[in-house]
């Protein structure tokens, strides 16, 4: 049986992370990687990770993704590259027309009908349409707003009401996160840049929002999203940040869904460097009302970056495996670690090109 | 659209909890019940539950299977009647071959391959024969020591060790099961239920334990299971207990899978009366050790009563639409509350007779 062929689409530290992941497993090859990144392109893969090639064959990054992939060249594209459903549409439209399924890791793939209605319909056409499937995924959205809480509610007769917080550290994490969070800024500069979009903080609410109401059958009105500046009242200083006291720390978030004319929603994403300095703990932490109650907490919070990438490499078979078309979390297997054969997992078509 | 339909074996704590349940869902109906029990034969269903019938069509509790189940006469039959796959295993064969679907509570049935493969190889049969599929869930094993893991794993890049505990409370449970768990009794007497396998403690670690490792791909080499007495030095009274200080409070169960020749699994299951008595709190925890570590805790537990009708009803849609056979945790998509129309979850034969 032939090993599982995955492509990769945009190298920075999701994609190269999952190509490093998809290294150490058992019966997936790497067949085809595109990236534009003057440092990375033409390159070869193993050279730019900084890994033995061995026996594997060579493969070189390319800028031009057609080059990059052609009909039929591998069983799954793992794309990414965007965090907005507008943004990945054409790459993932073309990737499926070559008859690949894809994960994609923008945050708004994970449930595109919640903002992007159209281009959700028109996606699962393609993928019909070409007898693949396309699904977005990650560790939030993707897991722990959504599908963690979705799997807590089945043991449950009744739910009344569900919160949820993600309390996390940006520490680890690259000068665009620092951006886009607010790390170090003013308040008035934080203020400013939530309202000309320059400060995003998460991009996912609406989505883990519209999987939780869509998956356990309530009828959601309308999701309202806060987001408000972290202020430090300490110095606090990391690899690619550094906030005076009484500075900008970072960005809390909140997103509440409107059920029966009132929340019966609310989470909350606090996301700042250091938040030890200030005596914060961090975790995930999820509470059900209902029949029963359920109280949850994951402590440290599960991290961002490997979640991410492990929930990409880990649903690989169950997208081989899915009813062609745009697939959810909530349409798949749960997805676990892959320890094994990666190939034991799934039906492949023999017809992929060798 | 018609209704869902549903047929209930065993109307005892969990049947009738089930019923209970459903009766509460939309586009749901209770068409067929089963049980002997004396004081419930040829009842109404809605007089022994103390609800009212309203527009409901009337339901008698028969006590004769081949009279309350019909050649497809249900969409699905929740099954609660045993703990094993081989009591269970002539009921789930009736009912499949009336071409209807089976839900199971035997614990053995959540993974049957783990200690009955060939009783499992015969219903994957049976089931693929006439179209429909068969489940074995509740909530442990079905999801807290098992499904919950496997979810989590899914984040994790590399699995290395996996501990998990449950620690509860079994004051709410009847008498059956304070025997069972030997709840009152002298060391002696606790160490002789053990030999003589009337103290049976929890059945579920072996199925547990062969879903985790055949989910992520770690080959089990063996399974070991330990039942100790928990001794009380406190008086402890409940509704259907009573422990001397030096008695036998509860047992505390573990089991080991082995992988590669050493423990890489281990659980823990400490089931008494009143734990907190002597400052025990009870709740669900997990620990995985990998890549990257994941510390949960669920406080108090889900409670086993609640939480297993729950998971029974909730994957009614998921068994609906399934691919005939059998079916396990690992394959349908997970279970969530159904708090809307359950109708819009399934795909429906709208041959089932009406």
């Amino acid at each position: 049986m032939r090993n599982i062929k995955v492509g990769i689409w945009g190298f920075g530290a999701m994609g190269s992370g999952m190509a490093k992941m998809l290294l150490k497993k058992n019966g997936v090859d790497i067949v085809a990687v595109c990236d534009m990144h003057p440092e990375r392109v033409n390159k070869s893969v193993y050279d730019v990770l900084g890994c033995e090639r061995g026996e594997r064959p060579e493969v070189i990054i390319k800028p031009d993704y057609k080059e990059a992939f052609t009909d039929e060249c591998a069983d799954v594209v793992l794309l990414a590259t965007d965090s907005f459903t507008k943004g990945a549409f054409d790459k993932i439209k073309y990737i499926l027309e070559r008859k690949i399924n894809v994960i994609s890791t923008a945050e708004e793939m994970s449930y595109p009908k919640a903002q992007e209605p159209e281009l959700a319909e028109e996606l699962n056409r393609i993928a019909k349409e070409n007898g693949v499937s396309v699904l977005g995924t990650g560790i939030n959205p993707g897991f722990v707003l959504d599908l963690l809480i979705l799997a807590l509610t089945g043991t449950c007769e009744e739910v009344e009401y569900i919160k949820a917080a993600r309390v996390n550290d940006l520490s680890p994490f690259g000068k665009a996160v620092m951006i886009e969070q607010g790390v170090g800024v003013t308040k008035d500069e934080f203020e400013n840049g939530v309202k000309d979009g320059s400060i995003a903080g998460h991009v996912g609410f609406p989505e883990s929002i519209n999987m939780i109401t869509h998956g356990i059958g309530w009828n959601l009105e309308k999701v309202e999203e806060t987001r408000e500046p972290i202020m430090s009242s300490v110095y606090r200083k990391s690899e690619y940040a550094e906030v005076e006291a009484g500075n900008v720390a970072g960005c809390r978030q909140c997103g509440y869904g409107y059920v029966d004319g009132k929340v019966k929603i609310e989470m909350e994403h606090p996301q700042q460097i250091l938040p030890h300095l200030e005596g914060q703990s961090t975790g995930d932490y999820v509470t059900i009302k209902g029949t029963p109650n359920i109280n949850l907490q994951i402590t440290p919070e599960i991290p961002g970056g490997i979640g991410t990438i492990a929930m990409c490499v880990n649903s690989i078979p169950h997208v081989i495996n899915a009813i062609p078309g745009l697939r959810t979390m909530l349409d798949i297997p749960v997805p676990r670690a892959i320890m094994g054969d990666m190939r034991e997992l799934v039906n492949l078509k023999e017809t992929v090109k060798a």
